[in-house]
């Protein structure tokens, strides 16, 4: 391929170039155009230098960065796309493992998939890109551009959401109604994922409610309104109000604070611990919770990535939600710049959501 | 009801008496009389006072003990139930919650199930008691007096193992040919909940290994090799050989342990926490465990009691040993007290497996 | 309650009456006044006394009819509803049976449960009726009161996949990407729940085919090509083309039509079997297609109806539906009456989709 | 390898041969020499020439019969196998589907798979044969010998309960004490595999009903008297006594039988489909038919072969079987030839429920 402007890193070290460059890369039938990349936690941190995991491909002495992106076809040889198709470009990459190869990469049971712009594979903050056309998922082309990008985080919702199914019918979850009215579901964490999760188990029929130790501004509490989900000031509101707890969702990463809320589960109430943060301070487990876990038949379970059916579901919800809730689900994407803008990857200010690359 | 010889304490405040006297209970289709009762860690620890959950049944200033038995049938007005059939009572009767009224109290919404022996209800240390067949299982007449007594403790073991289904299929969890053959099964805590959970994950497939932080004696390594279950006493082993756990299950309740342990399940592991003790020290939580558990899809599951269909597939189990592994089942049963005995409930010595009372 | 206009039969020797009379019913803290409600083919067959089934409620000698309505709230004693709510009326209505208890009527286990409209209860026909906030499913007020109206039938579509996506998961069902990229799926019928079932199985990432012995107007096809569902005309087509089906959906009921596309089953693939026609003739069943179904590990499942959660997955649905194809979804709705209208229930000509009765 | 004495046919065309012949085989770290090997009707089948599948291995003009086989290590490669092991090997062999490559060649996605004495692979019925490690089930050495040969007709049965287990729950299946007190089964056939079959719903709790067009004599009767199956003559007896049918297990293949039995089935009822008989006459399939599956939410499931983990549960059941029932479960095998016997594959009596072959 010709050269190419391309957002990269040196990982683990960390730092971040815009450079100009022949990329060396993994063939594929498509080459693809980013409409816009989504900025998120992940790339911060392998910029910053604080994750241990990420790594170069191998040959390569840097990692080209992103992970989130939605696309258009620039050039295809498979008869199925044409060029101009709206697509996302889907982060794992298929190791050897059993679940692997049946396309969930995303239940990896050796460790050994490819994540690209983070674990081995070149990422997608760059002009033009070489894809396998197994990895990308077609979006229909009705406007969802911008909104589109939003379709990584929100698989990872949506592949969350499939282990609540599977886990909660260890016994009988719902209302006696078979919904989920009256059924409370609580979301530690008020930024991009944390919104969304709120919204997805808004939207599964729980009173929702999403917390955090800080107030959030008037643009936030309005998106949180219009999608029905409820924010409680942790760090001000007495603990007692997160009672009877079903569904407790973290995406925070924080001991201390998951194990607070967690104490406050309900009978057969379910935790999906989603937000990782290896530098996060320790808190005390005691024997009391380990009771409180056994006597509750309660299930606390990690949950990561998704599979392509997660990136299905997320374009179809965030279809849903592009229309019926006037434009709050535009409203998460706070912040769009281009590639020529300075500071592109500096710590979102508190009361920013998502921030965008805008590559047209 | 005639007086009775029964064993009686005083809950939650702990003690026990041994009384003859007329007890009001609950009416039943059935008049039961133990063949042998079980004395389990949870009946010392109501003696002993530690647990604040236990109650009187409402009305009474004192509690019949005993939740695991086997009984004969000495009165029937139940034409499925003849004089001298043999049964073991369940432990749970149900509440108003939806999981009850379908026959999963064990996995009772709201706490207000009922536990023989222990919270709000008579249990069976007692010459002889009425039931109803509600909650009573068969046991075919053939020579399982004896093991039979194991069926309440093993049952919590058949309900784990469902829980363990479920949450396991959230990914493909068995080895490449459909098996669990190189899959490794780890055990914390050498009691008899211990030893049954064990012999249950080698009856799966699993390699199977029980631990605990003192050496255990020649009785004990002899069971267990009988068993095929490998044993190591990690106060001396270095924890590096407990690596690449799939199934970890916790009889301890100690946090410091499980979470050393839980620390080394593999992608798509499972941890089932079954042990309780509310005394125990808390341990630090970190951020890079809850991490651990993000990255893997690791699955941590309380699991508590169990169904009918639990009880049935128990016996069923105990049928299954009773025979195919020389007389090793019975082995379990470390000693065997009457009624008249003197300090019946007293700590077993570390080597002691499952006391039993004989009330023929 | 005071005299309203209703549409009566007396079931089940069918008949139709529109009548202005006080009718008797059960109590509610609702009163809904319909904005639409829909006709269907079961209705016809009522009004026909063409099945055997349906009754009068208790004391009743006369049933009103209609069991698809999409309501305002007219009058309430239920804090949680308002004047002007905008609710959708459920069909069933618990029996004692512990599917009913828990809220799944529509899997009853012993045929007692009640269905507006149908059996033993009056339907949604009628100016005014009261109605219990247990039965009815909130619509949120963004212009949905027209294809609202589909609610009703899309439940039964959202069931149908429930039952779905739990029997397939007795092996590996999706491509090796863990998408329905390549599954192929036929639906037989095409009627209004033919639509809605083959645009849920395109919507699920199906190659999805709605086929029936007979051309369809250029009104269907556009719909269906807004859908992206292909159809065929079998008594044209030869059934070669109806090779290789991963999932059969029958809305017919028609026995002959049901065996030969079963027939064309891959190993491992579901027909839900949807549609019922008492009458319709016989057809033979072999010995090879027994072995075909064994020997590919094939399932055949009946659905029917569906509970609370299906009708809130069916109103999300319809939302997406309305935005995101244009105003194809409006497009299903061909016909719209008055109560005052002739003919209401005359049997729709060929091509239309669905006729409702607009009570504003 | 050497010459050895084998049974062999000429696949499709049928007739069976002892020949003393070096056979050309799939090379494998283990030899295995049996100890029995079963007779069934699909060995007869191909004899018979009436089955239109079968075929020889790639480049051989012959194929080895025997599918059900218990043997012992004749040599061994592979440090996990020591000379004198009991093994059971298994019938199919892994296609490139991804349900072959997880294991699941039972549920085989495209019909690649091969069966050992079937499809395209040697059988069992020969003094010794090459195999793979991958491809046998250890039998612990506790006198299985003569009941182990059951295991590969048991392993379909407990194949089929996982579909149940499976399809079972996509309702409240159980009775209200989560128990199957109370649910009928009914197994159509009178053949080892009806046997095998009434007794695991046995074992599940079902009252359970085998049933034949044909009284059975006394012999078979007392089996199943043992195991608390009821046996009914459907010939004789109104089939009204077969009302209210919860699982529905048919193990002839006949259309007409199925039908009829299929019609009792209650709601949320189970047929399960296993015999074949591509021959069988055709029986009308009616509109009320269909009608009643899709009302009741009626399952209807083929169910063929089983993986590894079915093999490994059978041979746990004949453990258990074959101490706690007397010698009930040696009772079924009702002939015991050596290959030196003329007319080895003659049909068996009526009265005859398995033949095997000792090859000692």
């Amino acid at each position: 391929m010709e050269p190419v402007t391309a957002f990269v890193t040196n990982a683990p070290r960390g730092g971040v170039n815009k450079v100009r460059t022949e990329i060396e890369d993994d063939p594929g039938d498509l080459i693809l155009k980013p409409v816009f990349t989504g900025i998120c936690g992940t790339d911060r941190s392998i910029i910053a230098g604080s994750l241990s995991f990420p790594f170069n491909p191998p040959g390569s002495d840097y990692l080209v960065l992103g992970h989130e992106a939605i696309c258009r076809v620039y050039d295809s040889q498979n008869s199925r796309y044409r060029v101009g198709d709206l697509v996302i470009p889907m982060v794992r990459r298929k190791g050897k493992c059993i679940n692997c190869r049946m396309g969930r990469q995303d239940n990896c049971s050796d460790g050994d998939k490819r994540e690209a712009g983070v674990t081995g594979k070149h990422g997608f903050m760059r002009e033009l890109f070489p894809e396998s056309s197994e990895y990308v998922v077609r979006v229909p082309d009705l406007g969802l551009e911008k909104v589109g990008v939003l379709t990584e985080p929100l698989k990872n919702v949506m592949k969350a959401f499939e282990v609540f199914d599977r886990i909660s019918q260890r016994s009988y979850y719902p209302s006696d109604d078979y919904s989920m009215n009256g059924k409370n579901a609580w979301v530690i964490g008020t930024g991009s994922e944390g919104f969304l999760y709120s919204m997805m188990a808004r939207e599964r029929g729980f009173e929702t409610y999403i917390t955090n130790r800080h107030p959030i501004d008037e643009n936030r509490l309005e998106i949180l309104e219009k999608f029905g989900v409820n924010f409680m000031d942790y760090s001000k509101s007495p603990l007692e109000s997160a009672d009877n707890i079903d569904l407790l969702i973290d995406t925070s990463g924080d001991p201390s604070t998951v194990l607070r809320f967690a104490s406050r589960l309900r009978h057969n109430g379910v935790l999906i611990l989603f937000g990782t943060n290896e530098k996060a301070q320790s808190a005390p487990m005691s024997g009391s919770f380990i009771d409180h876990v056994v006597e509750k038949n309660i299930s606390i379970v990690g949950s990561v990535d998704g599979a392509k059916m997660h990136y299905e579901q997320a374009i179809s919800q965030l279809m849903k939600w592009h229309h019926s809730n006037g434009n709050s689900i535009e409203s998460l994407i706070t912040n769009i710049k281009t590639p020529e803008n300075d500071n592109l990857f500096e710590r979102r200010d508190v009361n920013n959501i998502k921030t965008v690359i805008s590559w047209q």
